[in-house]
């Protein structure tokens, strides 16, 4: 039975890495006394040790260890064998890319589907999606596919944010971009806003948090989504 | 001798449509009859035929015709005809795409070798750069490279937007992003405020508008250039 927490952030402002959400990583991640970190998004130039150590500064809170992809000589081994998985945050462009470069698609998707328990957080919660065409990050290096892993039918916008009224910067709004995106493309896709995660159980995904979600389909008026919704006919 | 205007975008808040540069563009365009518009990027979903019909009702103010690359049978041979060429705005993902589609990088950098005149704004001015890995864009379709035309020997990233030192959103800044494109690439960033433009003579190259532009260079502070600055020596 899949089991993840898909968060839309690691961090609110303000507070620690991870901590608006640990009381329920602690429960998520019941029954594991270690978890597999994938650092490959790594945020900011920092390597994949010191970014792994931000991971199980926090884990440490909640009585998990954390150790980081990069310390197994066989990446693919260490996902079948892990007892729960965490994707961090960072560039999406450079995650996917060193997912494909370690053949990872495969036995991840494995994973989740005789239920280890994954979390994903920002750009790790984005590779959860169909595809990763729906990303906010800038493409620093070329990925082999935009293809993802595919853990929910639709796409994810993490870090999902309202435009803002009196802003006089013509960059596209979020949503303008949202909107472009279903002119070649045909997935639903959930803005998910900050302090916002998406809990998946088996069939049921549900939104989790204070805020609600903004829902994008093709053809369709965009519309919000109240906290404790069931998303599982979105497809 | 290189001759090209690369703007960070086409519209300023409240203007209409290059309305800030048509001065310039009537000088730029000076002895042209007729230009070439490259409306691939497209933005909004709008088709081929509207967006050039934008572009042509700012252009008739300076007595400019201007006929889409769409109504051309050989897009190629329309490139190498042109009198002058203005690539617009949208999605840098979607225009590239595009480019390598129709097979026009050779033509264009024939073309603007050959001293065609050239006019991008936005996704038109990111493709002049090295590689399109500085675009803010959404990646809504899969290009099949991101190295782009190389007009000029660095990367641009428009609509360069200053850190909101109010802001609790925990997406990255641009200058974190551009930061973190120099973990993997090696050229330049030139940051591109709205309302600024890259004026390209032969070699020289000229900041221009009222504003200074942000540069980054690996393992260095970034910093401001004023207008009318040269950039010849940034490579």
């Amino acid at each position: 039975m899949k089991n993840l927490i898909l968060a839309s952030t690691s961090t609110l402002h303000g507070q620690e890495y991870l901590e608006y959400i640990l009381p329920q990583l602690k429960q998520h991640f019941a029954g594991c006394s270690e978890i597999l970190f994938i650092p490959y998004a790594r945020p900011g130039g920092i390597s994949h040790k010191e970014y792994t150590e931000v991971a199980a500064k926090a884990f440490t809170k909640v009585g998990i260890k954390v150790k980081g992809i990069h310390e197994f000589e066989e990446p693919r081994e260490a996902v079948a064998k892990a007892e729960g998985i965490f994707t961090g945050g960072g560039n999406t462009f450079l995650l996917v890319q060193q997912l494909y470069t370690h053949d990872l698609l495969t036995p991840l998707n494995t994973a989740i589907s005789k239920g280890t328990p994954y979390l994903g957080t920002s750009a790790g919660t984005n590779v959860a999606g169909l595809t990763m065409k729906t990303t906010n990050d800038m493409p620093i290096v070329y990925p082999p596919s935009f293809k993802t892993l595919g853990f929910v039918p639709f796409n994810i916008n993490p870090h999902y944010l309202d435009p803002d009224p009196n802003s006089t910067h013509k960059g596209e709004t979020r949503e303008t971009r949202i909107k472009e995106f279903h002119c070649f493309n045909n997935q639903p896709v959930v803005g998910l806003r900050e302090g916002s995660w998406l809990e998946v159980k088996g069939n049921d995904i549900s939104l989790k948090g204070d805020k609600t979600a903004r829902i994008f389909k093709t053809g369709k008026e965009a519309y919000e989504v109240e906290p404790q919704s069931k998303l599982n006919d979105l497809r």
